[in-house]
């Protein structure tokens, strides 16, 4: 049975993980017949958001433990994520790919990303593993491969923009298709940067995660 | 295009409500061509679990202001959920329908139904309107439904035993697989109370929506 590493960055889509894609991911990689096993940085999350108002909250939260509530504890420390123990690696979007993984949606194109995560996740390209980007998350994509990437975030302009200053080639991608970057293995989709629905994510996704399946 | 109200009660498996689940059942319902709008009441969990250790946190978090993050933003107070402008109900599990919707979790067949939740589904019942509830949470059932009324929470005997006491007669049934009391138009199904997978708790939850929205 082939191994999928998912990198979560929290739970709740405006200060973690986003809750549909890792559910419909997670979900996808067992219907193409692999396991799955979680992994975030034990790291504070950049801040915490009421879902309810879209106002910050004056609490902190690590980013593992609250991944862990969508992981239903099947998660560990992303010190301990190694490419040679998988077959590919898969990461959700949701604003904590861009606040606690990375600093992109404060910094944009100039964004760092989290030490640790851009080990785990060039240790995946080393190895020439196939890996996933859903959403946000392809932003992270530039610091970790390299110029000349290809991916998508969908068709927004700025967040377009800031992937091709950061080195990325963008490549504009409907919500129910994925872009493939055959050379890198590399397969980035929309998702919830243009789905107004459960049924929209899962459409991309479900291709996407097939494909990263049989790649692996 | 029919719409089904969704009560969640948090936002993680041990104190919240189970997100696979929820995520589950809301694609489903996308999937069988109806509206999803979810719901929740305004009140402090009854506590806050580590869902990496599954030790207590010296934390308090809001049950309504949590299940946001499930929900995207699209839900309201539980005190707004009236039966007569839904065609069906629907209630995931996770522990926190047996600690925050009522404290079956801690009182086990002495249990209390929070007051506005039993309002909430005691009027789809009266309106005859079809109501689901998944997992642990047909366990609210006996105080909304009074004796007589079928379910199952899939083949745990302790919590079985429990239902029965309360005055409801406790069938058991398979993960993939639901239990329909007609004359109450009530479906259960044991979700994660059994599942071992997300794909083995969708094969009954799927199953389950696909009636609620025919009957719906």
């Amino acid at each position: 049975m082939k191994k999928i590493a998912v990198i979560l960055s929290g739970s709740g889509v405006f200060d973690g993980a986003e809750i549909h894609e890792a559910v419909l991911a997670l979900q996808a990689i067992e219907q193409e017949g692999a396991s799955w096993h979680c992994f975030a940085p034990n790291i504070p999350q950049h801040h915490v958001i009421n879902h309810l108002t879209g106002e910050e909250m004056a609490e902190t939260r690590n980013v593992l433990v609250e991944a862990a509530r969508i992981a239903r504890g099947n998660i560990d420390d992303i010190v301990n994520l190694n490419a040679v123990d998988y077959d590919a690696l898969l990461l959700p979007g949701g604003f904590g790919a861009a606040k606690n993984l990375s600093d992109f949606a404060f910094t944009g194109a100039g964004c760092e990303v989290n030490p640790e995560v851009k080990r785990a996740c060039q240790a995946f390209a080393k190895e020439e593993k196939p890996a996933a980007y859903l959403c946000i998350a392809p932003t992270l994509i530039p610091a970790i491969y390299g110029p000349g990437a290809k991916g998508t975030i969908g068709d927004d302009p700025d967040t377009a923009h800031s992937f091709n200053k950061m080195g990325g080639e963008h490549i504009n991608c409907p919500v129910n298709d994925f872009v493939l970057d055959q050379k890198r293995r590399l397969l980035t989709t929309p998702a919830y940067m243009l789905a107004g629905s459960i049924t929209e994510a899962a459409s991309g996704i479900n291709k996407l995660v097939k494909e990263l399946v049989k790649l692996a």
